[in-house]
Formats: structure tokens, sequence, C-alpha cells
């Protein structure tokens, strides 16, 4: 196949490389020309920073921007691209976003964290594949089978759900972890103590279901030291940690109620 | 030593078994006979239903019972053992609530995961210990360092700020596990997807600080994900994932602005 690039950052730098290896890259575009040429380079590509010059002579056109640019990228190459099938690479974007405004579009999504340093397993990585009509489909399909062996066909409703279930499982459980920083390092106390704590519950919410590994005060509905906990956040004045502390266990009581 | 322990439950098995390699275990109590002779039988011990039937003739008391109970037994036990050294295994009781009762009192508490059907490794397993005077304080730390490669001597406080971080890091972030099932589960997605994401999570937050680990919509001030995803979550009625969503996307808005 004949493939070109919207971006030169990271999802597109994993993905043209990795798609150099059986199928022709012909054009990587970036407004940043040094950028787009850094790649362009790598995949034997041409490289581009003027959407007049793209060719429409290809058989995909891989969007790899920022999720906020994406409508707008579209817009601006359908009217060159009119036969050839347009993909956006994005786990949070709908597939309308492009079918509003290109007939032949559809979504192709690794899910993935990507840094430039790390190398890829493709063949473990999930591919979500999506797109406006059978024909299409069928050829992102065989794309993303050639690369990896974990492929799905999702609709946007699930690829979106999958992502806002990450925002849970990832960043928040990240940022419970950054909360429990806070509290110990201000009482002069070592975070990793609770290094084995922290590794033992990530294991155990994935071989079993987290709602049946639930532990703690709030699961017991031990009144007391809720009581105590709300009170020593009080005492320091962290009525950030207060709030969520009384939320969350509000709620894992009346699940396990 | 001669040691006894108030308790026949997870932490007492584990614990009673440990020390009986060095030490003579005297007495076993609980309010269940069958229970505390079943432990008593493997550690050559006298298993006892009746607080009456306390030998004072020890040198330490261990009180292994649920958080809410601790302070009761002190109570009632301490009238027979003036002169003996009295510490519990909770992590989250203060030392005065036994300080008050009984003057030769103190902690001694395992931070673990207990569960009757696994070994524990007390060698880097951390023990916490406190007393109120420094005869006990050193005789309890000669028995931790006996046990254990990881003793701190940290004050009550310390030891409830370590504790209610483990509710944040740990049961909290289980719950958000929990909570994205929820999410991926109705819309019949498969929720294993974010296990590498999950695990990957874990691990960052592990070997550096959480806070610049921090990624997603919030931490990138992405109003439009997030505006999606709070729609999303009201349109499948989800107010209870609502309420978490905004409250920590706001916080982590804040925190990295």
């Amino acid at each position: 196949m004949k493939i070109s690039f919207i971006g030169a950052g990271r999802v597109a730098n994993h993905l043209a490389k990795v798609l150099s290896e059986h199928h022709q890259i012909v054009q990587i575009f970036s407004r940043n020309l040094e950028k787009a040429q850094w790649l362009a380079n790598q995949v034997q590509a041409e490289a581009i920073a003027d959407f007049k010059s793209i060719h429409a002579n290809i058989d995909l056109m891989i969007i790899a921007v920022s999720d906020q640019s994406i409508a707008d990228v579209i817009g601006q190459i359908s009217p060159y691209l009119k036969d050839v099938c347009i993909v956006h690479t994005s786990g949070s974007t709908h597939l309308n976003i492009l079918g509003e405004k290109h007939e032949k579009s559809g979504v192709f999504y690794p899910l993935q964290t990507f840094s430039l340093e790390r190398e890829i397993d493709w063949k473990n990585t999930p591919l979500f594949v999506e797109a406006m009509n059978e024909q299409d489909l069928a050829c992102l399909l065989d794309l993303a089978n050639s690369l990896s062996n974990r492929v799905y066909s999702y609709s946007s409703e699930q690829r979106l759900s999958l992502h806002l279930a990450a925002v849970f499982a990832c960043n928040f459980s990240n940022y419970c972890c950054d909360m429990a920083k806070q509290i110990v390092d201000d009482k002069h106390v070592d975070f990793s103590l609770l290094y084995p704590l922290i590794e033992e519950t990530a294991h155990k919410a994935l071989v079993n279901d987290p709602k049946d590994m639930q532990t703690g005060p709030a699961m017991r509905g031990d009144e007391n030291i809720i009581h105590m906990h709300t009170n020593m956040l009080k005492q320091d004045q962290r009525e950030d940690l207060k709030a969520v502390y009384q939320l969350l266990s509000q709620q894992i009581l009346q699940r396990h109620q």
C-alpha cells in the first residue's frame, strides 16, 4: 500500500517506521518541515509542510495529530483526497468527526503509551479499526492484522468507553498515589514503604474482578476509622483530599453494603 | 521471651508461628476456644477462652484483634498483667488507646496483607515499633530486629498517616479500576484490554514521583475531552462516576496548572 502521514509526532514516528517495512510511505506532512524531514529520511518518504503539495495517488492517509486538530485537518485535506481513505489514530475522537467531512474515512487506533525512546511490541498492541464503508474496513483490517495479533473492530462508542475507562484506571489511580505521597511526605514518612502494597493491589485487580478485591475501612463499613481519617485530613487543612476521601468512601460503602 | 496472644486470627497466626521459632508462646486466647486450640497446637501453647486464666508470668502480651475491640480488651486484661508489656498490632490505632489504660504498653505493627494461605516474607516486611517507655521500646526493637531487616520507630501520628495513605494508594486505586470495569462492561468491551496500561501506570508510580507521572485530559487541561467524558457519563446515567470524574479532574487540573 501507498501510505502518507499528517503529523510527525510520537504516534506517526512509531507507525510510519513499522509500516515502512512492508509498505511504501509516500509523504510526511508537518507544519514544522524539519520535523517532517527527520521522520521522512528514516522511511524514504518526501517531507512536506503545505497541504497543497499532497499527492493524491495513495491508498491511505493517516492523520496522527492532537485530538483537537483532527476536525480542522480533515476539512483542509479532504478536497485533495476525494478517493482516498483517511483515518485518524485517536482513542477519544468519534468516527463521525471525519465522516461528516469525508466519505471514505476510518479509525486506526493503537492502544499504547508511545514514547520516542521505547520500542513498541506491535504484535501484542491492541489495534482498533473502524470505517464508514465495508470496503475501507476490510482494507484497514488487513493492514491491522499484518501488524498485530490483537485487532478489534469496535464501534466509536465502544472505543470511547475504553478511553474513558483508562482515565479512571490509569490517570485517576496515579492521582491516588500522588495524594498518598503528599500525605506521608507531610509527616516525613518514606513513601516507598507503600510500594509492596501498591504492587499487590494492581496485581490483584488484574487477575480478579476489582470489585471482589476491594478492601479498606469503607468496604468493611468501619465508621470509626472513616471518622478518624476525615478528622486527620481536616486537622491538616487538606480539604481537597478530604473531599476525595469522603466521596470515594461513600461510594465504596454503598457498592458493598 | 515468653509471649502470649489475645486473638487467633490471621495476624496472630502468622506472628505466633514465626515467633515460636525462637521464643516460647505461652497462651493463645480467643473467645472461640476451638480457634485458640487450633493455633495453640501449632505453637505448643495453651489455649484459653477466659481472661481469668491468663498467666502473668510472661514478658510480652500481643493483642491481635480487630481495631474496635482493642480498647475493650486492654481494659479487661490490664489488671492481670500489671508488670507486663502489652502491644497491639494495628496500623490505625493510636498508642494512647493502650497507654490510657496500661502503663507498659506499645505497638508492634507489621505492614503487610495477611492471608492464611500465603507465606510471609518476614525479613522484608516493614515493622513499626512504639512504646510508652524506653525500656519496653528497646525490648520491642530487639524482637522486631530479630524478625525483619526493615524496622521503624515511628510515632503514632506517622504510622496513622501511612495507613491513611494506603487507603488512597490501595483502596481508592482499586476502586478506580472497579469503576473502569463498570464503564467497559456496560459497552461489552473487554476489561483485559486495559491490563497493560494499568500495569505500566503502577510501575511508573513506583519508580518516579507520581506527580511527575500524571497523564490524561485533566493533566493536559483538555477541556473538550473532559466535557465529552462528563456528557458520556451523564447520558449513561452514572451520576456516581460523573461526580468522581469531575472532582478528580478538577483537582488534577489545579495541581498541574
